[in-house]
């Protein structure tokens, strides 16, 4: 089951996306709020409100799926290849910082980024996992099942800021800088050996399968619960592949004009263009 | 003005903290909710709902004067005594990190830790800004205007989990670990050079006056606004002096029973048991 947030006018609903129609679950305003409710699966199968056909569904008309998660969980060094091609040792713990919320936009929203942000920008195409119900000190067993589903999370990063101290965390929360969506697919329907594509400029700048994580995302989801709880709509960026534009010679940004685009195989395509603001 | 957020049974309520008694501001269930009207200042000024002599509020009756702040941003490598007594250079740009709400708990209450994460349990008193109206972009002068008051916040740490990986965030948020409190004190009546001081099982462990942060609260409000919007409400740990225990030879941690006292003169004290579960 695939599950999104549609702009209506001046709000917002959940909706089930099937093949070729969108279902609204009514009195949900967007995916978060669905997956508050204990029996989230069940009530968003039997929705069978206001249906509106796929291809009339305007690339703006898609928000992030969980406006408002109480929190959102970034991993770094979490890609196998990526790391051995560096020469580095495989990690013993994940490497976690915060992002705020207040960072999303939805899936095809423009990176609106003030000048003096805009000097290094770079891409990073994550596998979103999104909590659906409540995670405290769970086992890795336990954890799977806290798992609602997966979607796509750019999370896009001023690497001047990142560096300039020694935590990473002020370039990595830049206010409406990350993409995020454009659906949740259930854990059921989702194929863990899918592939991860991030282009800028129709270049291809990362690939992927998504099965090279070296924390899969139930012990991400266990390892975290043990430090504090996961709540229903959290999310936890898992990490991203080589590729990144920093790490080039000579390095290559994200410019006024830039178009990104993040895919991953049998969840969807973000595609955000870059503004930046005088 | 002083002003606190009391536990009444079930639930919570506002109160202005007057000479000898608290007078609680009705409809107002925590010190953030009041926060977030435009004339909070003259709405707790003429509060008048029911009066409770201060004698008579029990060490456990305080809860922390925001229960839920959209953010906590803490910020590290801020004292200049401490870091050019270790022979570093000032820096250029302040480092901050996250905590997530469910760190905090009130004042006195005690800090219940795992026995996993009660290895190398470290203490970080600190000086809490809170913020009184939105502050995005703002300058400093600016920034001065948007912020309501001052707290005191011990940034309790897990060194084991902050080090273990690149970033601290893991050993920095653990659940129900920090404590904020016991008052708010509006900018107005805060004396910047005023004493900041932990002690731990009655020990002086760390002393300083507040005015020697290389990052003055205005400026650290002006920094993070330019990155992402402050709600009000949302809290700045400005960073701690030096006399952490890890930094001791040999190092020294809380432990089961230890108790941990973190005074700021002018704003209150606050003192809490650690009890490790098994």
């Amino acid at each position: 089951m695939k599950l999104a947030t549609l702009r209506t006018g001046d709000t917002t609903i959940a909706v089930r996306v099937d093949d070729d129609v969108c279902v609204e679950i009514s009195g949900m305003a967007d995916v978060g709020a669905l997956l508050r409710h204990a029996d989230w699966r069940s009530i968003a199968e039997a929705a069978d409100g206001a249906v509106t056909p796929l291809d009339s569904v305007g690339p703006d008309d898609w928000d992030a799926p969980v406006l408002q998660p109480s929190k959102i969980v970034c991993v770094g060094l979490n890609y196998r290849n990526h790391i051995l091609e560096m020469g580095r040792e495989l990690p013993e713990y994940p490497t976690l910082f915060a992002k705020y919320p207040e960072a999303l936009i939805g899936p095809n929203d423009p990176i609106l980024v003030p000048e003096y942000a805009s000097h290094a920008l770079d891409w990073e195409g994550e596998l979103a996992i999104v909590i659906g119900s409540t995670a405290r000190r769970l086992s890795v067993d336990e954890a799977e099942g806290a798992i609602a589903g997966y979607s796509i999370l750019n999370d896009v990063t001023m690497r001047d800021y990142q560096y300039r101290t020694p935590e990473w965390f002020q370039g990595k929360t830049l206010e409406r800088s990350s993409p995020f969506g454009p659906v949740l697919v259930t854990g059921d329907e989702y194929l863990v050996d899918t592939e991860l594509r991030t282009e800028v400029d129709g270049d291809v700048v990362q690939r992927t399968t998504t099965d090279d994580l070296v924390f899969d995302p139930a012990t991400l989801v266990s390892y975290i619960s043990q430090i504090f709880t996961l709540n229903p709509g959290d999310v936890i960026a898992s990490g991203t592949p080589g590729g990144v534009g920093h790490a080039r010679k000579p390095p290559r940004y994200l410019v006024d004009g830039s178009v990104l685009t993040t895919v991953i195989e049998g969840i969807g395509t973000m595609r955000n263009a870059v503004i930046v603001e005088d």
